[in-house]
């Protein structure tokens, strides 16, 4: 079937982000699309955005009768990504497709070229560009390498849409590469033990947004996660049975390799080994016995690398982990050293009086120095924290930044390459349009030459263990991720935020439909808090809250792993979309000329609902001990709507309050912006706004 | 923690088939609970009701010091069961556990005690009773086999409560035991394909409601699903690739033993055989070739009975089959045999004549009579349906009738066992109440003599494939089936409908936990359906609505095993659980004199709530060919509503109609409740009530 036309689709598009308000207010009327048109490259759900982009009007159908084949190179990788990719299109459209990937280009509508197979084992730089062209009676994939066929894959995917009469790809023609060539996500296994299916549904993820690198906190002071035959007590001992047997090392990265990323393997020393020296005490800078630890922080129990034995041992123990593990790269850790145990052992004082070592961190250089020595005899390179940046680095390191840009600057002056994590922590709970402003090359990076500029390789998002479980980890990285892989895959003129959140929405259904749980969760989640009481009461609250991040949550009370992690605050999700839509909302009502009077209206429906939903919360709360802290943040958010519903009222009568209302709700607003069991209610700048508006004396909309 | 008193958590359950309204009306006020409580062994969450429950006031905190000990008889399957209710409490509670089951009784306060082994093979009749008694300090598990325990630990689960304080186990004595040996769910994974995961999943399902046969049916002229390693041709020609592997067999027979419950295999035979006969035309009553059939009813192709060869192969193919299926009993179909290639066949005609077989049943006889001698050969005794029942069956033959109550009572009258699957076919789209009532000892069965009546062993819920796809086939079996089970296991006494589906509602939301998606799926056939449209409005459409049953879907239009099945009507629901909540509102209006006011009001909303959905989904119709449909449906509930509505103003103002207005409803309620789209409003009888109330001229209440 040719389409003549694809309009309906467009207009689709422009109007998502508020047609989700429906999601918040079921009462209200839809409003009609706003006029303007996104310009042409944006029109698509594609997330990262393609380097170039364009687009004709028309489409090819999508329908049982859509075939596949494989043409050039060809090797079992891509026939499994070939098989995978019509699974997930048959899931997308719910109509059933031919079972195997067909090869003979005959009928097939649908052609991937590769023309030369990958490296062997996937490196820095490998070549992930692809083509796309889409004619209303052909499909055309093509790309160097399987890498760019498994990256085209998941862009076709994104384009599937559908109107009033198919499900369509829309004619484009895409020229796509990454922008960066590391583009990772880090998962502590450590703080609290993921299981293996947690880690392959998050590659998945991964793929999904064109991410490439698993970057795999294999061990902390919490926990020592990975089988070694070599020394078993290290994770019989240190991992509370928690841990991943060799196999399920090799499942996991046969499955990463299948979708085009890479694992390093994060071995954190010589600090954050508690785990490491409850079983091998001899190992530590002071005597033992050592526990793995149940809370976190910076811990005193580091190795001695004063010791020739720590060398024989990470010899051997390096020797076992890199042959299980192919990357070329290997992840010292090296952060947070406070070298307590360094500073009082007296042969380790002795030993850096002989050396002319003068301090701690020289001492950590040392150390980092033979264990290069030793992963260079297996072939592996460095990757570590910022920490490790001393003098005598070899010039194949990579230093990791987690304190800031400066460092990251730092490192690339000092000729070594670099990848930012400083603003891409997800466990200090930011926006993703917070996430999205980050990059690596921002203007901190202004001043340095280019090629000082090409040694920056990308950057990490960086998912610490502290507080998630398996049951709220997706969540807290996803979809939010999404919108640094864009920063770190698409061009840096791409950030239009809108934009990128009507995308973002999209690839949260999406990574759903993968087996992703970030919503599922939530809703499990809410329901057990709820007990036996329908959770929609609760949930009203929950989407308008947002959870503190690590730092205000570890001030707020003591915890430990075993801490059960099934209160509001971890099933809360990270970001309000509720709260960002009406922002958005509040924004258009003061701002516009036009649709004022629907704005106000829909802005007094949602206030109204949100003030009176307290009282249903209230009447239920005594049924379940994780709802009673629920009870406070409800009544903020009750005050919060009546302040709103007040300063509408001065609004639309164009009343002027008096003083002292304006201060009385400033105060009410301040109180309402403090944690209340560690959650904070999103709406508050917006309550803000009206009030403001209200003071300010707007004038009600013409009737 | 010692609870005082569980008063919070029995009002909790009384009040939550109330309480659900709030999920489909967000702006209503809550109503207090109804007066009454319920008898005491209805307060718990259990389901299937057991035998003999006593609660006593209080509770057993169940939080991270929870921990179980195993005494007694101790095997691997017991410490896996333990394993996987350990995991799962976690999960329940949110609340991290030790990760091994205890075997030392020191410290535990959880017990469980099991005397001695299970049959090596599961079968008719084993014991699974178990005695339960909590009190505030220590939980008892007891159990004569293992088969106990596996129940008592679900037993266990779905006591666990929350309220004020902690997450509980309400102080409870139970004594348990089936009432029929016989619980069973058919699966059809002949006319679509059912991958593992499907089946596995459904495994738990069953086991949370202690079901306890798994009736596999394997093969039917639309798919030969297993491997043979001695006929091979059967599974390459005969599946298109979708089959079972021996070692996926084996990998199911263990998950199933773990869970208690037995596998029975169906090689449906002679008839339904298009499948084996596309691989071995040689075995069938008319020339060849065959070819896998794509369609659905009753077809030609057979198996010709009257050929030395065929009970060659079959002797072969049952010897490999008897080995792989531990069970005792072997389904040989022997349904709907058309006999058309029988009474054309010049060969079987001389046949019949030479050995006096009158007709093509008396043929079929003889078959299954061969068949009987191969199978008993292996050890296998036979269960087949209705049809197979003619003179000369060995008594150890089991009937599963699907054709009647009659037809069981003839095979019981006749000595042999019987289980009943009429009144269980979840295709035909019935309520749970409608299964709920359908006993296998029923008034039916009142003339039979005791003797006969303890030969009907059981009953079998029957998920056939036609409409179903692995996306939906969840939604299809679950939760209806639990009532079903309920009806198996538990005394002919339970029969209240409403705590029936107080408890369904939760078992509902406890398998979504165990990684069934008949609700996930939902929304993501709605979001699918969608398009890139907010999926809540259609939502509220199809929450209404309930699909046709198999019958007049194949009357409405022609279905293939290729037709898609992403239409609303393969997505919505059996049961419209919001019209059953809605039909008690309307119930409770009209016929209680406290609280009319408050219910006619909600009545009101629910209704201006629907009326008025229809205006926002006409304005998204036309993104999506997948919801074009729905709008004929959308505008009868708006009709309806408008005449519900209608009504309602009559009732509140205490005229009486015209009966012109009265004759004009009645027209329109028979129009609605017609098939549309292959669904039905399911509010049209709640309507119908209304308008009766409103031409009764029934009295407004006291304002």
């Amino acid at each position: 079937m040719v389409k003549k036309t694809c309009k309906g689709q467009i207009n689709m598009n422009v109007v998502l982000s508020r047609r989700l308000l429906s999601l918040v207010f079921v009462l209200v009327t839809p409003v009609s699309a706003p006029a303007a048109e996104l310009p042409s490259m944006r029109r698509t759900g594609v997330l990262p955005l393609p380097r170039h982009t364009s687009i004709q009007e028309g489409g090819f159908a999508v329908d049982g009768k859509f075939r596949l084949s494989l043409l050039g190179y060809q090797d079992p990788r891509l026939f499994r990504c070939a098989d995978r990719f019509l699974r997930r299109l048959e899931q997308k459209i719910g109509i059933p497709l031919a079972p195997e990937p067909i090869s003979d280009p005959g009928e097939a509508a649908f052609e991937i070229h590769c023309s030369a197979p990958a490296n062997p084992i996937q490196g820095i730089g490998d070549d992930e560009s692809y083509r796309l062209e889409v004619t209303s009676l052909r499909a055309h994939l093509s790309a160097p390498t399987p890498l760019g066929v498994i990256r085209g894959l998941e862009t076709v995917l994104q384009l599937v849409e559908l109107d009033g009469q198919s499900f369509f790809l829309p004619l484009v023609t895409i020229e796509d590469q990454p922008r960066f060539c590391w583009r990772g996500l880090l998962v502590d296994v450590c703080r609290h033990w993921m299981p293996l299916e947690v880690i392959k549904r998050n590659l998945d993820a991964m793929a999904a947004v064109k991410m490439n690198v698993f970057h795999w906190h294999l061990s902390d002071d919490q926990g020592f996660r990975v089988e070694s035959k070599l020394f078993p007590k290290l994770h019989q001992l240190g991992s509370d049975g928690n841990y991943y047997s060799q196999d399920e090392i090799r499942d996991a990265l046969a499955y990463a390799r299948d979708r085009g990323i890479r694992v390093i393997p994060e071995f954190d020393m010589p600090g954050h080994t508690s785990a490491w020296l409850a079983a091998y005490p001899e190992l530590a800078a002071a005597p033992g016995p050592y526990r793995i630890a149940r809370t976190w922080g910076v811990f005193d129990p580091c190795m001695d690398p004063t010791q020739e034995k720590l060398y024989d041992f990470l010899d051997s123990f390096i020797g076992e982990m890199a042959s299980l593990f192919p990357d070329e790269y290997f992840h010292i850790g090296g952060d947070e050293v406070n070298g307590r145990q360094w500073s009082t052992s007296p042969t380790i004082l002795a030993f850096k009086k002989r050396r002319h070592i003068k301090d701690n961190r020289e001492l950590q250089a040392y150390f980092n120095q033979r264990l290069a020595a030793i992963l260079g005899k297996y072939g592996k390179r460095i990757i570590g924290w910022d920490e490790i940046l001393r003098p005598g680095l070899a010039q194949s390191v990579i230093i990791q930044s987690w304190r800031g840009h400066a460092f990251l600057a730092d490192s690339v002056r000092q000729g070594y390459g670099g990848i930012l994590s400083h603003g891409y922590y997800l466990d200090h709970m930011e926006t993703a349009a917070m996430h999205y402003k980050v990059d690596p090359l921002g203007e901190d990076a202004a001043d340095l030459s280019e090629p000082e500029k090409a040694r920056i390789l990308g950057g990490e998002a960086c998912m610490w263990g502290e507080f998630v479980a398996p049951e709220n980890i997706d969540s807290r990285i996803w979809p939010r991720t999404a919108a640094i892989a864009e920063r770190l895959w698409s061009s840096p003129e791409v950030n239009d935020v809108q934009d990128m959140y009507r995308r973002l929405e999209r690839v949260a259904q999406e990574l759903e439909l993968l087996g992703l749980t970030h919503r599922t969760s939530y809703r499990h989640m809410l329901q057990r808090i709820s007990g036996d009481q329908n959770f929609g009461t609760l949930k009203t609250l929950a989407d308008l809250l947002q959870p503190v991040g690590i730092g205000t949550r570890h001030r707020t009370r003591k915890y430990t792993s075993m801490t059960p992690l099934n209160r509001l605050v971890d099933a809360v999700s990270p970001e309000s979309a509720t709260a960002r839509l009406f922002a958005d909302l509040v924004d258009r009502a003061l701002t516009h000329q036009h649709g004022l009077r629907n704005e106000l209206q829909e802005i007094r429906h949602l206030l109204i609902r949100w003030r009176d939903n307290h009282e249903h919360l209230s009447a239920i709360a005594n049924h379940s001990f994780l709802l009673t802290e629920a009870i406070p943040l409800s009544e903020t958010v009750q005050k919060l709507s009546n302040t709103g519903l007040c300063a509408l009222d001065y609004v639309d009568s164009g009343q002027k309050p008096a003083k002292a209302w304006h201060t009385e709700q400033l105060e009410l607003l301040d109180l309402a912006d403090k944690p209340q069991a560690e959650l904070l209610p999103a709406i508050v700048a917006s309550i803000k706004r009206l009030v403001a508006a209200a003071s300010a004396s707007l004038q009600a909309p013409n009737r």
